[in-house]
Order: C-alpha cells, then sequence, then structure tokens
C-alpha cells in the first residue's frame, strides 16, 4: 500500500503555465517529513530554473541531455513491483566486516554471487580465477587501480595514458565549469580524477597514441565501448611495460554485441550504474587476476573509506539476482520481458528516433557503427552506446551553442580533445524528455 | 518471519571442543545462497585461525580488542524490533541527484533532517547556518577537508598537524602490517590517510606542539574526545593562519558529558558508526561553516566517488529518527530504554568491568578522567571512552606481547607516538567477547 503510494507520488508533476513559457514547479520538495517518502524530482528542474533566471522568457522547456543520469531504466524496475524491494532490519551491518576470509573482506557475499553469475549469463567477462574488488562506483576503483599499480619509491609518478578522445577537464576549466549545475559529468573526467591530488604517484600524460615510447613504465586506460564516441576500443601502445585497466562499463548487451569470448584481461572495471541504471547506489566492481593488485586496491578503498556501504551491496545483489532471474526463469516474468531484451529494445528504438530525426533535420550527423554478432542474444547489430557523439554540420561550428540556443543543453567535443562541430547527448533521461528532444530536434531544420 | 529467522540465525554459534582447547567453527558461511540470509560471523574467529595455525594448541580463544568494530550496538537495535526497517523498492535511486538544489546535491534530504533532529536533541554541535556535507565515512570527509583548504597553486604542500597522542602508522610499517587480518584500524590513521597519494596539495607534519611558528598556513585536526586516550582537546598552535578541523566521532552522550553550548567550530567531523554504531553503513557528515570550503568538499566527494550511497543514507535516516523519537517519545519506547540511556548504562557497566578488573589483576592501570555534567543526561560523569588507554606496570616493557601471550589482541601505544607500555583495547565488541575479556584480565594476576 505504502508502496503503491509511493509510485503514485512519483508520478506528481504540477506543471504551470507562466508568461508565455512552460515552467514546472517542484511540489515534491514540500514538507512531507515521512520516512518513506520519496522524493522524485524533474530531471531538468533546475537547470532550466538557473536558465530562466538568467535568460529572460525562454519559448520552450530546456532539456538538459549534458549529463548520463540512467532514469530510462527507472520504468523497468517499477514495472517488476516489488521483486527486487530490500528489506533491510536495523541491527544488521553494524560491522566493518563482510567475510574476513575474502581478501576485498568489506565484500558482501550475496554481491560477489550475483556479479558471477551475471558475467556467466551474458558472457561478457571472466569471472574464473578472479579477485573480486568492490568500489563506491568505477570512480574509486579507477583511482584504487592507480594507486595498486604505482610505486611508493619511484624517482618520478607513472604516467597514465588513454587513446584520444577521451573525456577531458583540466583543473583549470574545473574552476568555472562548478558554477553550473549540471557539473556532474564533467567532474568525472579521467584526466582530472587522475590529477586532482597531484599526487606523487601517478600523473596524467595524454593521448596514448603520443606516449613517447622510452621503455617507462606506464598505465593505459582502455574504454570499451568508448565515451563519448561508442567506439570499440584496444589498447594502442602495447608495451611489456604497461599496465592495462580495462573500463568495460558500456560493455552490456542493451548497448553493443557481446563477443563469443569472455572479455579475459588484467583488470577490469565494471558498474552498477550503466548495467541496471542505479546511479545512486555508487557501487562498481573490479575483476582482478592478479593477487598482489588486489591486495593493494583493497588497502586503497580502506584508506579512502573503510570499505563500501553494505547497504547499497544487498540491494544491488538482489536487483542482480533478479535481472538473472528475468533471463533464467522466464516463467516467472510474465508480465515483462527479461532485462537485457528490454533494455536493448528501448535502445534500438531511441537510436532509430535519434537517426531519424537527424535525417530529417539535415543539419546533423551521427557515427555509423560496424555490425556485429552478439553471442549474448543471437542478434546481429550495430552498437547503440548510451552517449550519441552528434556533429553539426555545414556553417554551425560551436555545436553546443546552437543547441543551447533552442534549450537542448550537451556536452562540447573539446572537452573530449575534439571539434566543438560535436558534441556528446545522453541517450539515457526518461521517455518524456527524450521524446520531447526528439521532436525539436526534428523541427530544427526549419529554424 | 523472516526476521525472526535472521534474529534467530544470528545466534548460531557451533562450538566443538578441539584437543586441550577451544574451537569455534563459523558454520554460517556455508551455502545459505537466500538473498535475505545475513551472514554472522564471530568477531574473533578469523584472526583465531589465523593464530592457531602459527601458535600451536594455545590454551584459550583469542579475544580480539584490537580494532574497534562497534558490535556491542546490535543487541539494542534488535531489541527494537523492526521499527528501524527500511524497505527500498527496486527503482528507487536510480538518479546520482538527491536534491539539485542543495550545494551538497547527493545528500538525501531526509538524512540532513535527521541529522539536524539529532543535533538539536543533544544538543552537541551547532546546525543552524551550516552546510552539511555527507561522506563515505568520516574518513572521506577528512580527505575531502584536506582538499578543500588546501591550494593548488601553493609552492609546497601545506602542513598538517595533530597534538600527540594521535594515531599514527607510516607507509613504511603499512607493509608489514597488511599482512595482519586485523589491519582494519591500522589503515585508519590519519597520518597514513593524508600521506598515501604522496599529494602535492598536503602532507602529515606530525605534533601540533613542534609545528614551527612560521606564520605559514597549516591544518590542525583536533579530535575530541581523543582516539587513543579518550581525553578532551582543543587546538594548541592557535595561530591565525590556521585551519582547524574538529573530529568529533566521540562526541555523544554514551562516551563524555556534553557541554552546555554546543560545539560551534568552523569544521565538525561526524560519524554514524560511532554514534549508532552502524559501521558497516559507511556514512559521515561534516557541519561546515563556510560556503567555499562546503562547495569545494562536495567537488572532492564528486572526484573521488560521485556522491555517497543513497541507500546508506536512507538507512542511517530513518535509525537516526527512531533514535530520536526514542528520546522524544518515550511512551510509544515502553519495551527499551532511549538509546542514549542504553549505551550511556552499558558503557558505564563496562568502565566499570573494566576498573574493577584492573583493581584485581594489580599488573595495570588506566588513565582517569575529570568529571563533568551532562548538559543532555543532567548527570555528572567521567569520560568513559570507546577505547581503553591500558597501561601494563612493573617489569613489563610491552604491554601488547604480554596480552598477546594471553590471547588478548590489542595495540600497542607504539603506534599512537606513545610508550610500548600502553595499549588501546575496543571497549565495543559484543557482551560474550567483553566479558570473556574481563575474566581473563581478572584472572591475570595469578599467572
Amino acid at each position: 500500500m505504502e508502496l503503491k503510494s509511493m509510485i503514485l507520488g512519483h508520478f506528481l508533476v504540477v506543471s504551470l503555465a507562466l508568461n508565455a513559457g512552460l515552467l514546472y514547479k517542484d511540489y515534491s520538495k514540500g514538507k512531507h517529513k515521512s520516512q518513506h517518502t520519496f522524493i522524485f524530482k524533474n530531471e531538468s528542474l533546475v537547470t532550466k530554473m538557473a536558465f530562466l533566471e538568467t535568460n529572460k522568457a525562454p519559448l520552450t522547456e530546456v532539456i538538459d541531455l549534458d549529463h548520463g543520469d540512467p532514469t530510462m531504466y527507472e520504468k523497468y524496475w517499477q514495472q517488476l513491483g516489488d521483486r527486487t524491494t530490500v528489506v533491510i532490519p536495523g541491527w544488521k551491518f553494524i560491522s566493518y566486516f563482510s567475510d574476513k576470509r575474502n581478501l576485498c573482506w568489506f565484500l558482501e557475499p550475496e554481491f560477489g554471487d550475483a556479479i558471477i553469475r551475471l558475467h556467466k549469463l551474458v558472457g561478457n567477462a571472466v569471472t574464473d580465477d578472479r579477485y573480486i574488488v568492490v568500489g563506491t562506483g568505477s570512480t574509486q576503483l579507477f583511482q584504487a587501480v592507480l594507486y595498486a599499480v604505482s610505486s611508493p619509491n619511484a624517482s618520478e609518478p607513472i604516467n597514465v595514458v588513454s587513446a584520444a578522445p577521451f573525456y577531458s577537464v583540466s583543473l583549470l576549466e574545473l574552476v568555472s565549469l562548478l558554477e553550473l549545475l549540471s557539473s556532474l559529468e564533467l567532474l568525472c573526467s579521467y584526466p582530472l580524477i587522475t590529477d586532482f591530488l597531484k599526487s606523487g604517484l601517478y600523473k596524467w600524460a595524454g593521448d596514448a597514441h603520443k606516449l613517447e615510447k622510452d621503455n617507462k613504465p606506464y598505465i593505459e586506460l582502455v574504454t570499451s565501448p568508448n565515451n563519448p564516441d561508442g567506439s570499440s576500443r584496444q589498447s594502442v601502445v602495447n608495451n611489456k611495460q604497461g599496465i592495462l585497466i580495462h573500463d568495460l562499463a558500456y560493455y552490456w548487451p542493451q548497448y553493443t554485441s557481446i563477443s563469443s569470448s569472455p572479455a579475459d584481461h588484467d583488470i577490469m572495471l565494471f558498474t552498477v550504474s550503466k548495467t541496471t541504471g542505479h546511479a545512486g547506489t555508487r557501487l562498481g566492481w573490479a575483476l582482478v587476476k592478479d593477487h598482489e593488485i588486489a591486495k593493494k586496491m583493497t588497502e586503497f578503498i580502506v584508506l579512502s573509506s573503510i570499505g563500501v556501504s553494505k547497504e547499497s551491496q544487498i540491494r544491488a545483489a538482489k536487483i542482480l539476482q533478479v535481472l538473472s532471474d528475468s533471463h533464467e526463469n522466464k516463467d516467472h516474468f510474465k508480465e515483462s520481458q527479461p532485462f537485457f531484451h528490454h533494455s536493448y529494445n528501448l535502445m534500438a528504438k531511441r537510436w532509430k528516433q535519434l537517426r531519424g530525426a537527424v535525417k530529417t533535420s539535415k543539419l546533423f550527423s551521427l557515427p555509423e557503427f560496424p555490425h556485429g554478432s552478439c553471442a549474448f542474444s543471437g542478434r546481429n547489430f550495430a552498437s547503440q552506446p548510451a552517449f550519441a557523439w552528434l556533429k553539426c554540420e555545414g556553417e554551425i561550428e560551436d555545436c553546443e551553442s546552437f543547441l543551447r540556443d533552442h534549450n537542448i543543453l550537451t556536452r562540447s567535443g573539446k572537452h573530449f580533445g575534439d571539434s566543438a562541430k560535436y558534441v556528446r547527448i545522453s541517450v539515457l533521461p526518461r521517455d518524456e524528455l527524450f521524446d520531447q528532444f526528439i521532436d525539436r530536434l526534428s523541427a530544427l531544420n526549419s529554424t
């Protein structure tokens, strides 16, 4: 009953027509002090409010696709009702420890089991003879790897590289960017995360293609599929001195085809937020071959936060198990599709809409991806990434500004070491916002 | 029903008499794959197993009081039944955002409300006109403050100091200590947390009393009550160039008397683990006066983990609200005492037992604390800290080794920059373990 009222509350959006424009007021913020009330907010509200303050009387609502908040997934989990509901009594999780016999002693065994089951179901990564290290999102895990593979006694910091285009914001840019409310993802740039503490252990050294061939140790980050351009990637330096970190956050069958042989790299990073959409849970995991690296990563996470929320782990364990159930026990899920089928179809639909709008408007273009056969689904399809790498064609030189003039907020290609003719657009907002975006983009040819 | 069976499961400890000694076997680890099963482990099991392997046939079970796992609190929350149970549907907390209009946009409003209510109830800290920044434990918040108050453009790292004795483990010691299973708290040393990334922004500079008076900026950490010795502290450098961080983790009425005027410092750190015992929840909060510092702390937490688990926050909100209810709506809690009364009494009982055992054995001494009038409870009492700072009297020079010979694991005073005649002992384990410890300590005079 309480659950029902929460779900109803979720749809409480009150709209008021003000002046010539549309302005949403977020009443859910109000004075609901009940501990069970979930405060639901219109995704683009605050950005829009700020926008309205500085830009008088815009004619349309602002559509914020600048950050990759994966709210698209909300609807699926709502459809599943209370299958994924967790109940946690107050006396649980008092202790720091989850399993003292595990190298990563703060990993909840249930979460570890759910991760292994999911990888075996999808076939996207080898889990046998791997250590699982859990982190507060893959952001923390990336830093844990840097700490684990660098040497405290080295005379200079080890170089960290990645093949361009990668997501790049400098510390200098950060200062001004922080003024923006939409700075969330701007912060999550690997160069910035690497350098923000001015560590003497490691430093960002830019494009992997430009790394000097000097036989010094280095760390190469391989993000595949890549953010922002969705391309499949492999390491480019290929020197024996290199340590590879594979960020496989988007290597799931709703985004790209899964190869017939599971990924088998030394260090592989995954995150719940890109798998199931639960970004607020702040949970990632690393599959690590080497015992010493796994141990030092664990050490980093102890030093940085003495472990990881057990509540998040228990909840994610449940969600991942139900996800696997939705594929392996289809009979029990008659009311809804298996998770990856549903999310594949939704991504396919959105990319079709997007390509349609681009074709209609004639102002833009999108990258084409090679088709691949997916060993998980049996489908043959081209990647349908979580972000679209949109290019303004013709005379539009600053695509971000152009779209902003039409109240569409995106991220300029210049933050990725590429041309301002490109923007990155999130394909993961709620349906309503994405549909509005498609309508507006399609209409842009006539303006 | 499920809850009952979990509580029953919690007491499943199977003991087997083996050889001359007692050895516990942890059956609960077994193959329970149910997602609701809570795996309960005997706290000292693993340490003991490792000990048994290297030390043949000890006569008694090992009592591990080396780390401060606050399992003492489990029983109280069990007594409260499902008042503090949280129910979280699977579709909640998809988004990164909790409240986009808040400077700390990943702070769940419910958790913020619960923090303010609790501080107003206890009167231990000013919350008016303060920013609340939430972190993955106070460990992450401490690092957030270092980042926030240091300058990226400074020619050298800013000095971080604290008055001795403080908890100190060097990076060099760390390497060997990591081999120990009980290394958890060893890692949580402020000097180590400050220096482990060799940041160019800040560096640990040791004892605050020894800081050079050169008018350079510095950061002084004031832990009050202090870990390990339980003393009340104030800043010692007192120079206009200084930035003070007050770690008030133990400033709660079960440990020490609360002053009639709430603490009113610029930066105050608290943690759920020392307040209610929920260490596994990994949650802390900072009360911050300055807007810019609060903003940069938020920035650090975004760069380090893109926010903080929403599940932990929702659960902690509920627990803190019920805690406040237990004091403000006593009529509804007839089956159990208000939280701080219960935990004050338990700490008082334990310290009485401890002082009794010390008196009986004649081998040890404990610090005496001045009495203070508690504005919260109206009681006049001497501090009863979460850790006991025990001294071996007479000819015992290495107190840790002496106790280890009697299968009591503690932390040597040398890790706190003090004499090996001292050890730090956790006063927060489960009842059974604490009672065993008291029995063994009392008996030590005859050995």
